[in-house]
């Protein structure tokens, strides 16, 4: 993650990473969600924040949940329906149940059908939230699958190229395929140029925005280092940012993301989706049914030596591969604790009170 | 295409539809392709010029193809193997033959496992270069399917994010879904910024490139307006450029195709594949599998309908999606015929003369 988004030491708490799932499963619980379907959506945010993907774990998100659940906008007991099923494929209406809580079901399902046929899909639709995506792909990893995850993440934020006008939103794509050796290969970005999430993270750490971050309300680019504004206040151009640097290839994988997730879901476009009726998409393929799982993790791992055994360019220490950092972040945080920013935890310890939790960070 | 990219109006030599596709198959008949094998290789080469992507047409390839052929690089009658089967993936090595030749075959089988099962995967080894990948996707559309391609195009031009030395080729995916009033999403992007044979496009045209589209062979990125360099003078950073702008997300979807076409095929990355032993995943998705095609449809119409209806940003006169350019070229060029470059013209009548195939254009 770039230092952009990192919690400045001075405001970082440290939380054990037993206390925050236990916390966090509480607040689940107490918004209504069965203990099991607690326990899936508090993995999903617990292993963002060990990873060192807080934007998408619990600093920002949770207490946006907790609103939704009081505004009845998510379903604590949704009754999820399999709306049409194939032997590879299933496409499941959530029932307006959280995706950190349908998804990781969804994903089961499809590595279920790709354990016995070699690859298997699913598509949600009316769900709410999926938290950081590549807990999905992640999910596939142990039973020597690629996973695979694409979220239509509403319509109101990513300008297409050439427009002045937001279709998508930060439409996120993730992949996963392990290594022998090395730390699995696991890729999660936002096809804009940032996620919106991190966007908000800028405002609480108080650092600036790149130039091509974002665009006015009028879809130009902003090419001056700004602070963040609130949401409302911006839109986001394509990654790429320019036609000339590639935005149309963002701009193309935003729509392959609409596409999968929101149009094959059956849940419509991003743009037409209501407010918390979010999609998903998730995959898997059984790497047997290919090749042999122990020649793929060769050729994985004879192709990540090359990468971090060369020469880094001019100024840089490291050859990353997507996934490294956030392994070894993970490691890291497993023993010593997450570093949330002491707002967070004085929003926990509010609600914990509040919701008489009896549970106090850090 | 962006204006570097075309055919100067003072060169352009208009060769109809019909002799571009008797000639170009007369050569890869001339080569020791069988007729049908033959056939399919040209409607891949001469659905790229129709499509305006030249640089994946005849202009730059046909003439490699030849000299491929000649040197024994490129078997004409390959004895395709099928390593690994499952009722909806397989694994296919093609025997040196030409992509062009076995990648629709292998797009066929996808389709038929789709068009049973719900979905199709089958990965290639040991082929020649497949050309325009949006082909592959393109045949899964008539019969209302979604269709995927990704290829590891060899590993010795692509500089990952912090990097100093090459791992990837330009590493394409394409990506492409019917619509139904509107021409279909096609979606086929090099993960590097620019695809490299459009380098070589320039250097027939005499454009420039622009700041970041090469780097030099430290793996620092070039950032002025530079004449294309040959081949061996230069090497590319992923899509995005800088980490700032994203490259590392370029970077991640290069490694994706690698793992896919090159890991999963078993003919390893793409760094260790030999000159011409290339490798190509395709995929399709059957859409009444997860939702009713109607459905499916009426949602591509109402996504493009936003699109294309929006008011451009100022200085654009339409906003685009993949495949729409490429939609409208394709149906000016049946009629009107191919805008080649005189000098591929000369080149096609010298090689006609040479090979005896009484053929000439225009």
């Amino acid at each position: 993650m770039l230092r952009h988004f990192l919690v400045p030491e001075a405001d970082q708490v440290l939380v054990s990473e037993a206390a925050a799932r236990e916390g966090t499963q509480a607040v689940f619980e107490a918004m209504g969600v069965p203990l099991d379907d607690a326990a899936l959506a508090t993995d999903v945010l617990i292993t963002s924040d060990l990873r060192g993907c807080e934007s998408h774990g619990i600093s920002n998100q949770l207490r946006i949940y907790v609103d939704q659940y009081r505004n009845a906008r998510l379903n604590p007991t949704p009754d999820v329906k399999v709306l049409r099923e194939s032997v590879v494929s299933a496409t499941l209406d959530a029932d307006l149940g959280i995706g950190l809580q349908v998804g990781p079901r969804a994903m089961e399902i499809a590595m279920e059908k790709a354990a016995e046929f070699g690859m298997g899909a699913v598509g949600v639709q009316r769900c709410g939230h999926v938290g950081m995506l590549a807990y999905y792909p992640l999910m596939a990893l142990e039973r020597d699958m690629i996973g695979v995850c694409m979220v239509s993440a509403g319509g109101h934020i990513q300008v297409p190229t050439f427009g002045s006008e937001p279709v998508f939103g930060t439409h996120p794509i993730a992949w996963a395929a392990p290594a022998g050796r090395h730390p699995p290969f696991v890729f999660d970005v936002a096809t804009t140029q940032v996620a919106a999430n991190k966007i908000m993270l800028t405002r609480r750490i108080g650092s600036n925005l790149e130039p091509g971050w974002i665009t006015d309300l009028n879809g130009e680019p902003i090419t001056e280092r700004v602070e963040a504004p609130d949401y409302g206040g911006f839109f986001m151009p394509p990654f790429g940012g320019t036609r000339e640097n590639g935005s149309h290839k963002g701009y193309g994988f935003a729509m392959i993301a609409d596409i999968m997730s929101g149009i094959l879901s059956g849940n419509g476009p991003g743009f037409l989706a209501g407010g918390n009726e979010l999609s998903q998409f998730v995959m898997a393929f059984k790497i047997d049914a290919f090749v042999d799982v122990d020649e793929f993790k060769r050729d994985m791992d004879a192709l990540i030596d090359r990468i971090v055994n060369m020469k880094p360019a001019a100024g840089h220490e490291r050859v990353y591969y997507a996934g490294l950092i956030e392994h070894e972040e993970a490691a890291k945080r497993r023993a010593e604790g997450i570093p949330y920013h002491r707002e967070v935890v004085d929003w926990f310890n509010g609600a914990s009170a509040e919701l008489d939790l009896k549970l106090r960070w850090p």
